[in-house]
């Protein structure tokens, strides 16, 4: 088994939270390899931790341990959970964060953490189980301890009310999910499903007041400043400008609406 | 012994500085493990860093060296010190940067950090004693050098004039410290004195236009969008607002005066 | 050989960018030691990140290998390249990232990576070279694979058309080409092209509405809140105010022009 355990969460880089995770991994597992994925996620957004979490986890090797904690109701009822698909691990508050992770996967143990002895106290901070639950159990399943010792087997977990876009015939209704560093506004329309309903026909996207005509294959297909559409890395249609920030120059905030309609030759 | 190595400093994410001192440190010690605390801390602002460090630091295991270097006297006269607590290890200037992770606590050893032997240089950068001062000193101690070979003992670090909230029989009065990244208001009232001074009396809080009257266990005691107080978890008395910024929503500012007063039973 | 390996992009911190490539090479190196030299480089400014490699590299031990992606050529012609420094090692894309870590050092092998065997996929994503071609490449060299198996000798690197400061007998013309988190403005004038020019002289710094007169040797050579010069910890003329933020309180930002006139003693 190899020790990596990657962290993803909406608690920043400017305070202590996530070195205090870190320090009681470290101290219970001197081996573990860190990695963080992002803490940026902006504060209580489930969704994009959802988003993030789903395009990372699937290049890291087997074995790997997810740790995620953007967790609005930490300290209400929700439930702590851990998670086994395959060879990948994930540890995390019950509320839809790893619910994309696993669209389509395998889930072979799902437990809810409801045993103090594998926390770092039986009586845990109402408002960081990161630290005090969290990270210790995502220690304890680096070192090989079986979910099923650190809780009990549950039914499902929550699911994320992730809205799916529409479409029929004539086309797809679907919106910007995230917006990158770079200003590239991403959709929740796949490959897939744009390719599926296009069968061939001419294309043509709304978003904002820029229509666009063209899928292109890489962001120089454009000359620069031009704004462009094309799948990014992870297969999802992208609203891009090339060498420009498509979110600053078109308006596309997160949540702006996509339309794509398919033209019928005539 | 094992080889973590925390950084906690004011250099930012954007320049090389940090990845210096990093690059120094595994020449010297290939095997250590590095751990960022923050490198985020206001420029200058050696409290708020005695903060951040205060509450990372019992997190990590014991033989841990701790480097920190916010550092406004760099060049000046101020000293550069190491110390050991116990199996933790402290190294940075004498700026009070420790004054805080060290109350309370027994100090073994500290040294004013003399030894140009043990250097990066014996002519260090007069701008950047942590890449050719503090981290090769750190390096060293992770290697198991005694510091009593690295410095020369001294009698005291220099105190941080950290101002401890003022306390009688109506009340306390503190005021915020950090405002970390979900806009939660930390102050400098631990739930000790809080508790001690409050003998079981029904509570009012005044920060900036607001009123608050129970102290809450989590952040979802309070309905979305509401402000409450809690002690956070490093058991400072918080003032936050249950899925929303607290900073924002009730214009909160580091420094902003927290005024706690116990009412009489009548 | 060590198994340190630095990441320098401009992919910021928010996305799974980074931790994507990570997750490569991890999953091909276990026991790579990852150092992020920075991921906020400036969107597409591929002088700053040579300015930064430039100014971390040398800090790091022998058998370092440095990934560094900004790429606004990502999917066009532009080749992407590694390449052997002594005992250092460079990958990323042929765009000038790295004539300045490489001015004055022996280059003892170049190749344009042109082998997709050595790829993670032999159709990589056109938006991401970083994670597809860069990433496993890296990674490879890691493992200990000759530059000659993983592509062609090429002549000569892509020049980064680096703008030098024009000096003649009275004076040098230069400009800020970084500004660090300390509002510190950081110009591309040499302290050996400084002194060498200058030849004991007095001298006049003029930049925006500041004139300096004396080189300092620290920041605190001038009183809280006062510009001074000085050369930073790798040798650049700094424009600096003690305990303050030049750019913005002398409004200085990248690109800024500096004027050094050197007077004649009379």
């Amino acid at each position: 088994m190899n020790r990596i355990l990657t962290l993803t969460t909406d608690f920043g880089a400017r305070d202590a939270y996530v070195a205090s995770m870190k320090g009681v991994i470290l101290g219970m597992v001197p081996e573990a390899r860190l990695v963080d994925i992002t803490h940026t996620i902006d504060a209580f957004d489930v969704m994009e931790a959802a988003y993030i979490l789903r395009n990372a986890v699937e290049f890291f090797p087997a074995g790997t341990v997810h740790l995620a904690v953007v967790d609005p109701g930490v300290g209400s009822g929700r439930r702590p959970v851990a998670v086994r698909s395959g060879d990948r691990w994930f540890v995390g508050p019950d509320n839809g964060l790893f619910s994309l992770v696993l669209t389509g996967q395998r889930v072979d143990e799902r437990v809810v953490l409801d045993r103090p002895a594998f926390w770092r106290t039986p009586t845990p901070s109402a408002t960081f189980h990161g630290r005090d639950v969290f990270a210790p159990v995502a220690a304890h399943i680096l070192r090989g301890t079986p979910l099923g010792e650190l809780g009990t087997p549950i039914e499902a977990l929550k699911p994320l009310h992730w809205a799916l876009p529409i479409d029929d015939q004539q086309g797809i209704q679907g919106w910007v999910v995230h917006v990158d560093r770079f200003g590239n506004g991403i959709t929740n329309i796949t490959r897939t499903l744009f390719e599926d309903r296009r069968r061939g026909r001419a294309v043509k996207c709304y978003v904002g007041s820029t229509i666009l005509a063209h899928v292109a294959c890489t962001y120089t297909d454009a000359p620069g400043g031009e704004p462009l559409m094309l799948f990014d890395s992870s297969d999802h249609l992208e609203i891009a400008v090339n060498t420009g920030n498509a979110s600053e120059l078109l308006g596309i905030r997160k949540g702006a609406p996509v339309n794509v309609v398919f033209l019928e030759d005539r």
